[in-house]
């Protein structure tokens, strides 16, 4: 934990106090998205101090230049970053011929910003006295409507104390914004037009290369006292990227005004007009109106969480992080459109660029699978289906031939997006994990018919790789597979990592059986993908012979499973004796260090064990656990949630717990020291996981749900809902019991401890 | 081989006919350097062409900021990197009103270039017709004076050929020059001051950051007909940064002008007013004069040629080959300073930044020991000692303590100058011949002395190191070395790389060794170096254990030691089997691909071979030789000299003339498509040693020379000088008889092919 300034409580983040260190860290924790745009918390009025800017639209890129020391064959040229939109939000404001500026006023008191994750507002208001002795408070109100999901909305009031003022708000739209992360220090976007009637103002730009046109535009109004004031701007400044509008106003001691703002951005994805949509969005926002909105916004985040939310009673800390997880995932990503993904920062941050790791396959699908409709999960899966091509085209660059695909490790449409040889080339487990949730999808909704349709041609993509990808080792009269990073990053260019090589063997395996399957069953789409993809009997016994004679390397002196084949050769020192002087490593250690030394970074066997959990008995998973747990440092926010649930699965109460907590609050208590870059939000849906299959250890075997149902003893209890195979069951867990709660017309057998219980409809069921 | 224009021939590097496509890669061939600057063959006169311009003076650089992609913790922030210095040829010439320009002239014929080895001076002539239709003739020589080493001489002659003509000679001196290989296309001079008087300029600059100061001068006059003008320029340009004098002469039809430009760079390396110091160049130039210094040039070149020249008979390009790569070493390093060192280009390119590699101590000391005073050696040495603080820092960063040492993997002033993690960290082997080449300085010149007083110490860091770095397997009962690059450097971050482990292991005995004969015969030394790195028997004891357990990778199958754990899993297909198409595998595959495949870029397992030859059979050699040459595909310019003497160890005498062809005429061939970035310097000592120690297999044993002449069917007789421990032996072999001649005062026991030879001063022994 690196820091704790974040006010427990159960529906809002809360901070207190002006702190110039914690701005930048509150910008991400602050953070609100709608699915189609996003917000950093950055101040409206301009701030002088250290901050980072960023608002961001979904699905918006830009292919910047590739930097690298030493450039290696098949690291693609360009690569697609989440590009830093223009500002809708800024109102500079002068009070009394001051520029307001939370960095310079004398004094700052009552400072408070609370996100209400319940309604889905931002709020934050504060006292200040000017450098002219002026003393105001004020109060701002921002939302990303979710009714309108093109539009934001502000209202920022300011009351002067100690006597009159003049304030001027000066509104504007600027397009003249820089990434942070940028590689080259270039512009991004392309300034195209400027308009401007009346009260609303316009800005058009267009990035660079990818030629995706963004207006971006404001609808300014004033109230005093609650009363709207028809005023039009004394001033227009506009250039060729910006506009601003001054509006001023006197105010008398005690008064209020209320300056609102109407915002957001309408581009070239969705509308071929952008001004035109801009102006439609405005038009209905007003006839709306702003309180309405807000009404709106309360009532559909009351939606979200009515069928998201996870109750935890007894431990104000615990809930307030769960809430925050489901929160962010919401506000990421809502499932409504499949050329959209789960980025890991989400709407909070750039690091990393592009938006699509593994990290939705292997932790996010789970989360949108149990909490929304199955098209979500299942356009989630088609988002991979229709970068196929691309993911055929990205192998190719590596040599691989005959429709082998692998997906890249982070992508924005189809291409790759890294550029780091021992990621980028070697850790192609991500590939698996695209092949697990195809399964998982299935196994979860019962909705078969995504693989004919098309996760089979994704599947043999996968399967064609593996085989290609794999070598035989005469040596060992086995396929091996050289040269891989796997999970655990802290590993690079390895042999046989276990993960990869179970993952190959039950990818090649399963597409076989999903080839038999959909023959039988749907012999038309079979003839087609076949025909196709133009697979043969022949090649597929070649395939066979790879799953069949899969190397997995094994301990007989530790009986389990090594994680590659030189981990035992480690100085195997465990993280407990490591001096904590060295931790974070990857902050501390040069990097051959961290690659010779046996820690983790996140589970790795483990993981294997996670996905495949019914493949092994349960003395199995202990002795890998007790094996690796000791060795895993957990750098990678992916981790704790796993480990949190097999610690349950174990009945290791005090440790899951411990992991819980970590992965809840890994952003709110900043154990990585990094928030201020964003926020990390796929691990939130791992997070999820650990509560739902962790402590309520739901499974789904044989198209059956079960629990085994558990509690850390810090809490009384806690509860979650799930859909299931379009039924919804809630599921309450206390000390001694668990209630169900099903909504729907069909009655559902669950399993309980292995003991099979029937829930009926709208009846409460206590077991 | 990618080009073959160069002209065979036995003392010049040839080309006929001009060739824009060419104009890059005979900028490199045709450079010239005096070990103190370097030139490549830029043409005088302005070129609209594609070329690229690099000037370069010893020991200035420039600390670039690092690029990377992701950054590791320990890649150095700044790295130092050859700095294309200011140009000092430029020479614009106007005729007849028209800028002269060999891409814009309707014809240019009779173009030649020729590098007369011999002399050490560069002529370039043509004849071009103007747009203008003004015929003209030109002949221009160039060379960098060995006589005055801060002394650079042009000769620029013209004859109209159809008519009179105007010349305007516009020759400057210009610091407003960029590096080609800049990170982030900053300028590295900052210029001070220009000053001009009568015929000479001046333009003092300095580098940003580093703050050597330059000042670049020339000095210019004019002959007509072979007499001197008396002539001032008419007029004068002044930047910042540059300076332009304007010679108009009218010369008619067959006259000939000759334009005569001394230039040069002094440095703050070396002086203390720079200004001061190129105004007594000029001066001591005139005196000696043109004509003079041009013949002392080719008196020095003789007199080098003298000691280092190596003849081959009947075949001439193979002779031209050995004197190319000779020139080039002589060209670039003449061992008067030991802060400067051999970089991989010498002054004919920028690539790979930094000057000093592992190359020195492994392939370059053998030529510099042989071919000069012994002190040019121990210089090459002291560079190391020097720098034995640095390489205790770097090591620091890496996480090492106790005065280990881990010299950077290339460095300009002992800072590490490279960021790619699996080389600047892993690729540690380097250590092992820094440490070499202390034994190996001894073995040959039978200089102890370097050893008490400064050797000892680097061997020690270099034993901690080794100490530190190894891991105890229990699993193996052996120390490991876990995650290296070796010299083969198409394998990374593996583990027990065998060069690597044997090397350690070896640095460690031999350090062990040193330290006792130290303190038997150099007491006082020994008790002082003790005390300074404050090590005891206790460590010492450490060590031992590390070097008596050291695993060596072996398999029992082929009977052979493994490149690294895991090459056996690799599948074994041979080079003869891998389809022409796919190679240079480096520009053809993927890095992964690569990694995984069993392809060698260069001598790893036999690199170990070629170092400690006498500690394995040749049945050994043969065995290894047989099973590691057909995985090998020398895209590294070290690999076939090492397989060369190998091959011609193991009597196979076609082999090594083949790999022997490759080495010495690596780049006048241009092998590895790459000529124009700049020449291999340090692989041409390789060449070197192809044949001394190749085909002459001369060996020290015992204090005593050793050979084994050997001759390819392609020569009948090839000869060369080494100076062994102040004596000179000239060797000749013929096809049946090797002569001896010696020049000295001292008789010298030799033993050829094991039988005892005694060769007495001054009189042809004939074996």
């Amino acid at each position: 934990m690196n820091q704790d300034y974040i006010i427990p409580n159960n529906w809002s983040v809360i901070e207190e106090g002006f702190d110039a260190e914690r701005v930048k860290s509150s910008e991400s924790l602050f953070s609100i998205g709608n699915g189609a745009m996003g917000q950093r918390a950055n101040f409206e009025e301009h701030y002088s101090g250290e901050t980072f800017q960023g608002s961001y639209i979904a699905g918006i890129y830009y292919p910047d230049k590739t930097k690298v020391g030493w450039w290696k064959n098949g690291y693609p040229e360009y690569f697609a970053k989440v590009l830093n939109a223009p500002n809708w939000i800024g109102i500079d404001i002068e009070i009394n011929g001051e520029n307001f500026d939370l960095a310079k006023c004398k004094s700052v008191s009552n400072f408070k910003r609370e996100l209400n994750m319940k309604e889905g507002v931002y709020y934050r208001s504060f006292e200040a006295v000017l450098q002219n002795g002026m003393e105001i408070s004020a109060k701002i109100t921002r939302f990303l409507s979710l009714d309108i999901d093109e539009l934001g909305l502000i209202n920022y009031e300011i009351t002067p104390l100690n006597g009159d003022a003049v304030i001027i708000f000066k509104p504007y739209v600027d397009a003249g914004v820089h990434n942070e992360d940028a590689n080259w220090e270039e512009k991004f976007w392309e300034p195209l037009e400027v308009k401007y009637a009346e009260n609303e103002g316009f800005v058009t730009a267009r990035t660079f290369k990818t030629h995706f046109t963004a207006t971006t535009f404001m609808q300014n109004s004033i109230l005093l006292n609650g009363i709207a004031e028809k005023q039009n701007p004394s001033e227009v400044q506009v250039t060729s990227d910006k506009i601003q509008f001054s509006y001023e106003i006197r105010v008398g001691i005690t008064e209020t005004v209320s300056f609102r703002k109407l915002g957001g951005y309408t581009v070239s994805l969705n509308h071929e007009n952008t001004q035109t949509a801009a102006q439609n969005v405005i038009t209905e926002g007003l006839k709306i109106g702003y309180e309405n909105l807000l009404e709106n916004q309360k009532r559909a985040w009351s939606k979200i969480w009515e069928m998201s939310d996870i109750t935890i009673d007894g431990d104000v800390k615990a809930q307030q992080g769960i809430r925050f997880n489901i929160f962010q995932l919401n506000q990421t990503y809502l499932g409504k459109d499949s050329r959209l993904n789960i980025g890991p920062k989400g709407f909070t941050g750039e690091k990393y660029g592009g938006s699509t790791y593994w990290d939705t396959e292997a932790y996010c699908i789970p989360f949108y699978m149990a909490t929304k409709d199955q098209q979500v999960a299942r356009n989630l899966l088609t988002y991979r289906y229709n970068q196929l091509d691309k993911a055929i085209e990205n192998a190719g660059k590596l040599g691989f031939t005959n429709g082998a695909a692998l997906y890249p490790m982070v992508t924005m449409n189809g291409e790759e997006c890294h550029n780091e040889w021992e990621i980028t080339f070697e850790e192609i487990h991500r590939n698996g994990a695209i092949a697990f949730a195809i399964f998982n999808y299935f196994r979860f909704t019962g909705d078969y018919s995504y693989i004919p349709e098309k996760g089979l041609e994704v599947l043999i993509g996968i399967a064609r790789f593996w085989h290609q990808r794999a070598t035989f080792s005469t040596h060992k009269d086995q396929f091996v597979i050289l040269g891989v990073t796997g999970p655990n990053e802290y590993e690079n260019n390895v042999n046989n990592n276990f993960y990869t090589n179970y993952l190959a063997k039950w990818c090649i395996d399963y597409t076989l059986e999903q080839i038999e399957k959909v023959e039988k069953e749907y012999a038309s789409d079979h003839s087609r993908i076949m025909s196709k993809v133009n697979l043969d009997k022949g090649e597929m016994a070649q395939w066979k012979k790879v799953a069949d004679k899969m190397y997995l390397p094994f301990s007989e002196e530790h009986d389990v499973y090594l994680q590659q084949d030189g981990f035992l050769d480690k100085e195997l020192i465990t993280v407990k004796d490591l001096d904590k002087s060295q931790r974070p490593i990857n902050q501390k250690w040069s990097w051959d260090r961290i690659l010779r030394s046996p820690y983790i970074k996140q589970a790795d066997v483990l993981q294997g064990f996670y996905f495949f959990e019914d493949h092994f008995s349960k003395e199995q998973l202990e002795k890998h656990f007790d094996f690796y747990e000791p060795f895993t440092v957990h750098e990678s926010s992916l981790s704790p949630c796993v480990h949190s649930i097999q610690a349950s699965v174990l009945g290791r109460m005090e440790q899951a717990y411990t992991f819980y907590l970590r992965t809840s609050r890994l952003d709110l208590d900043d154990y990585n020291k990094e928030v201020e870059e964003g926020l990390h939000i796929t691990s939130m849906a791992g997070t999820w996981m650990s509560i739902v299959e962790g402590f309520g250890g739901m499974r789904v075997k044989n198209e059956t749900l079960h629990f085994e149902p558990r509690i850390p003893e810090q809490w009384t209890g806690y509860s979650f809902k799930i859909n299931f195979r379009n039924q919804i069951l809630q599921v309450s867990v206390k000390a001694n019991e668990t209630h169900f709660n099903l909504e729907g017309t069909k009655e559902l057998t669950v399993f309980v401890n292995g003991k099979a219980v029937l829930v009926e409809p709208n009846t409460l069921v206590t077991v």
